[in-house]
């Protein structure tokens, strides 16, 4: 059904999506090539929100290149949107334009689209095909796929650990374990997400800003704490620059006013044992359009989401390093049977630096 | 210096050699390809002790297909030997037959080596140029390497663990952590070593017979056993076959003299702290022509030889899952700072069935 044209074009899609990685939360990031006569005449990808999507990108750098999209192909890396939201919808646009034929890589799962921006195009004349390249697509939208199916951001935990898995000495030392091509490619990682939480634990042991640094982004991610008592200094770097969520539980009614009196958003967000309810978090976080959520946490929280069930990545750099009889990775439980570990699929190993990067994906069970 | 053509065909030497990888022991492994007129004539490898080196077994096979080896070029992946051993000199068998050109990847680190066969032949007048694709031709030899330089084995810990680096949980249930692909390979690796160590502690545990068994091999490593008390039970599995050196450390003389009564050979190796001394025990089985040791112990046995620095590398296969709160990888004292730390340098990560195996050696320092 795809020619080998057809793989090169929509390959080309997927990687001018690429683009917008860091910038079109909460929209998906879309790529859009437009074909004429087996030759690429206009390219986009999605723009910042409520600016132009791939498509309308992509129709005016073909226009501004002196090209007509008049019956040409449009290579898109999601179904072109059918409602009205900061924008018109795409489907239109390229029915008025008179494109000829429209190869989408998947269907947009939201459920405002989820096959109408499809049906349209083919309403109006439009070939359509969907699903070249589907797997790439959706791995590159996986938070809002998330978001859109389940109500809920993709959950990714980084972590940094020596290669018999331990993160930090007894005596707490735990920075640059890894080196600096990972610190950088981290930062990409918190640069992507839309949310970076983290516990007050790190925050007293390494008072981090959690801002994204080491890569250069218009774009930078809601903080989101997590401190159950509110035992966080006011003068924390984390909170800064008051882009940030504290979320505690009960903490005392004084505290709580302090630091609202500072401007800082406080979320009471308890459960049965008097903590953060970590899952009802991970919705809320997602009713605030959070498609990626990236955590840095200690032993400790990251333990306690995992046991939560809220988890959905776990990307590990591994040093080249043993730390021996030192903290480890997760605060879980022994489980009493090979059964009950959590189980996990690596998704993705590969060298940064002199570190090793493992992706690995919770399987739902 | 080396043209195109000259890489590729080392490259197939190279991948002759890896015939002997099981079989060569003690001999390195070598592979040879002859060229006449650009094209291959004969090829060979190291046939088991005794039998034809690499050089010979290719010649024999240009002869047995009707071509002359007269002006050929022979590419080795080791400088040949000009001494005799098991075998005569396989430098005068190349100029016996007018062989017009020799590329070797390495010279012979054998100290009765060392360049005299190189410098042998080109006395008799054939070009000898060394130092093609050497990295590769090294690693491929790095037992033996080790042991003509150091006097000592390559010492290779094999290691399964959870990402979170346990490698069994509380109740002592380790054994298939990894799936069945990881252990078919850790099966190779134990073909290729010439000895394959572990400890009382695993014995006990498991009882494992520690034998290849997952893949098909002529040659059947020694086992060897460390156990300073000499309490093993003489039915266990690892004794079974009598191709077993158990080490104790002044074990009561009733308890040596019983097992030496069932035919099994014993060491009496302490330290000064009464426990076996490891380092030692690595430059014995180097003098008994050991290349590779490959070691399958527990937490304590493998932290002492790498406390002890009796360790080269780490083969550890990472299996999807995290078990928690369990047994770790090496029992290793708390480092006061990161610099004191193991140091390591990643040396290759693959995916082996749904496992990640990372080979990663020790820096010395």
């Amino acid at each position: 059904m795809f020619s080998d044209q057809d793989f090169d074009f929509m390959r080309r899609a997927l990687s001018l999506a690429e683009q917008s990685l860091w910038t079109a939360s909460p929209n998906p990031r879309v790529g859009c090539v437009i074909v004429s006569q087996g030759r690429i005449i206009g390219e986009g990808w999605t723009q910042p929100p409520g600016k132009d999507h791939a498509e309308i990108h992509a129709i005016k750098d073909a226009k501004a290149k002196g090209f007509s999209v008049y019956n040409s192909t449009a290579y898109v890396t999601l179904e072109p949107c059918s409602h009205f939201g900061r924008t018109p919808p795409c489907a239109d646009t390229l029915i008025n334009y008179r494109i000829q034929r429209v190869i989408a890589a998947m269907e947009d799962p939201n459920p405002q689209v989820a096959g109408r921006g499809l049906a349209r195009l083919r309403a109006a004349g439009i070939q359509v095909h969907c699903g070249l390249l589907e797997k790439e697509a959706h791995t590159l939208n996986i938070g809002f796929v998330s978001r859109m199916l389940h109500g809920r951001p993709w959950v990714r935990i980084k972590i940094a650990a020596s290669l018999d898995g331990k993160t930090a000495l007894h005596n707490g030392v735990s920075q640059w374990i890894t080196g600096e091509a990972a610190r950088v490619d981290g930062h990409a990682w918190r640069a992507r997400s839309c949310a970076i939480l983290t516990g007050i634990g790190t925050v007293r042991q390494d008072d981090p800003a959690m801002t994204v640094r080491a890569v250069n982004t218009s774009r930078h991610p809601l903080r989101v704490l997590v401190d159950s008592q509110l035992s966080v200094a006011p003068f924390a770097r984390i909170l800064a620059d008051r882009n940030v969520l504290v979320v505690c539980a009960n903490a005392l009614p004084n505290r709580i006013a302090f630091f609202r009196s500072l401007g800082i958003e406080l979320l009471n967000l308890p459960n049965a044992d008097g903590k953060v309810d970590l899952p009802k978090l991970i919705y809320i976080l997602g009713e605030r359009q959070v498609n990626e959520l990236h955590v840095e946490a200690g032993f400790k929280l990251s333990g306690s989401l995992l046991r939560e069930k809220c988890v959905d990545e776990i990307l590990t750099y591994f040093a080249p390093c043993l730390l021996g009889d030192a903290q480890g990775m997760f605060n879980l439980q022994a489980v009493a049977e090979l059964n009950s570990r959590v189980s996990l699929q690596i998704h993705d190993a590969r060298m940064i630096g002199d570190d090793l990067r493992i992706l690995a994906r919770v399987r739902r069970t």
